[in-house]
């Protein structure tokens, strides 16, 4: 089969790999439908770090069962699958408290299960899933085309966008300020829209994000950044600022934008993949501010998310602006690094 | 009247200054009937910081109202009121979101109001209180000797540990870790066995704080302290760690061993006034950590917390191992200095 190998910084390439084989009993091998590439990608892409040797990429890829283990029980060939970012049991002590990603016996695509088996990556043709039942979730029925695209985006994006309003706690009639008009921090406003925010206030200098993140729920657009970005954020929302701030970017620099945009007892969601963040503690002390997020823990979400994908409730696959087939993946990857694109479809 | 002064680090005394007067329609007078020493307060004690010029001193009191500015309608003179360690107009639109700490007409006792008039330190025997209608909470009725203790609690302590427990987000039947075995500690054991966690882990290594911690609810005790002390925890509780954390030092080292004691997926509540901590958010990014918390703004839960402190429901103030009376205040403070006494209660 093909599949995708970073070798070295922007050297990225699909190439003829062996195809995946069932190895243990909880295995599926999937199809891969539609993949697509992650902000989080453009990391090793852009060699922070650069990779050791040639290695497999991608993590959000939907597709059709094409065979299973002989211990797979909730799904069977021919259906049409969503695989969130990691793998996972969905039984362990850590699953039924809601934090797939640290299962005990989950992991990531394009490395090695604990049994010592190689996975593969999501942006290529075949991907050997280890835990089908815990971590594949089927439609009920095949989906079109376009509905292809809107279930994408459960595999990672905008699970992740809802983790950050999760986990700051989003409530109906709330005010909400989104750090971050990437991808995810479009996912983001959508699922705190969702979720009932009164007030959204979308941060983000690029008119193409600012247009999709109003179709997506977002009240106002705020340019600035760092402490001016804070008090027009606090201008706009009563005064004080926002009730929860959503950390979609994971740098220093947005985090403590994020900061400067929350009110005093507000809540700061982060999903941003940090680099070098760290938190002042006495600053957060007497203005009340709390931190939750992380890496999401999608598997936790879908069965409430999906229903509102499939039925057109929400729309998150509107913020794919590129799509190109497989073959063409080291385009897709220099038009998110170039940001050209605000996210990359590949389809096969 | 008679009031403590903080004259230089170890250097406090009971001394007479100005009686206190209505300056503005909305303050009262209040009398102390009893006062207590804080953990906080031995931070300018041991001169960190020192004292720049002499200051009045304690944040903690109840007491009966003497005079009303003729704005005040919610207590009457002879009142046995409750005052929180901060005052506030409980109208504004942080009070209203339940941050009274952040109150925009708030502010702390012994320190001058907005108005620019000084306010007295709450170990003395009279305060003027600004915003009595906001600040002040009566009980139904003349409390007895021994609740006038358990209703001091009300004014910081008992509340802190509270705060703690809530913002973590303690629930029923989960289980909860404590690091700090101080009276916030002890108080946070109190709070959140009342919000109904089904196991309770104190981390302490003094006999008899680890008696109080037991009988506050504590179903085990932990002396081991940073990795060694997450691991006990750890094991403990079902090999993942605790659901919730509540961080009441306010050290480096504390929040270290609040974050070695949580599960993935876990959240720390910290109460404990911060001196030199910061968060590594990459290293909570994966395990999916939160942290929330600050100053405690007691006069939100005051409503709630008083009628199990008046039915006895809890006895936050089996706290108090030493009372002593006013004019030995100093040797109320060595005793906490040095930790022959978790809490020392003024009385008057």
């Amino acid at each position: 089969m093909r599949a995708t190998v970073l070798h070295a910084p922007r050297d990225i390439r699909l190439e003829d790999v062996a195809d995946p084989q069932l190895h243990l009993g909880t295995d599926a091998i999937v199809r891969v439908v539609a993949a697509c590439i992650c902000g989080s990608d453009l990391w090793p892409y852009r060699g922070q770090p650069a990779p050791a040797a040639p290695r497999r990429i991608g993590h959000e890829f939907v597709g059709l069962v094409e065979s299973v283990g002989a211990d797979v029980s909730t799904v069977t060939p021919g259906d049409f699958v969503i695989a969130p970012f990691t793998f996972q049991d969905n039984t362990c002590l850590l699953c039924r408290r809601g934090v797939h990603t640290s299962c005990v016996n989950g992991g990531f695509w394009g490395v090695d299960d604990k049994q010592g088996h190689q996975t593969d990556g999501g942006q290529g043709e075949l991907v050997r899933v280890p835990w089908a039942d815990g971590t594949l979730v089927a439609t009920p029925s095949q989906p079109s085309q376009e509905m292809v695209a809107q279930l994408l985006t459960l595999s990672d994006v905008f699970p992740t966008g809802h983790h950050a309003a999760v986990s700051a706690g989003v409530t109906a009639g709330s005010t909400v300020a989104v750090v971050g008009d990437g991808a995810v921090g479009l996912s983001a406003i959508l699922a705190a829209k969702r979720l009932g925010a009164s007030r959204i206030v979308a941060m983000s200098r690029h008119e193409d994000r600012q247009r999709l993140a109003r179709q997506f729920g977002a009240d106002e657009v705020v340019a600035e950044r760092g402490k001016e970005g804070g008090a027009a954020v606090r201008e706009i929302l009563d005064g004080i600022g926002a009730d929860f701030v959503l950390e979609c970017v994971g740098t220093g620099d947005s985090m403590q934008q994020a900061m400067y945009s929350s009110r005093p007892g507000g809540r700061i969601g982060y999903v941003g993949v940090p680099h070098d963040v760290t938190l002042n503690v006495p600053a957060m002390f007497g203005r009340n501010i709390g931190v939750a997020g992380g890496m999401a823990p999608v598997r936790s979400y879908l069965e409430e998310l999906l229903p509102d994908v499939l039925d057109g409730t929400v729309t998150p696959g509107d913020v794919f602006d590129l799509t190109v087939p497989l073959d063409q993946v080291a385009d897709g990857y220099r038009a998110m690094d170039e940001r050209t694109a605000i996210k990359t479809m590949l389809t096969l």
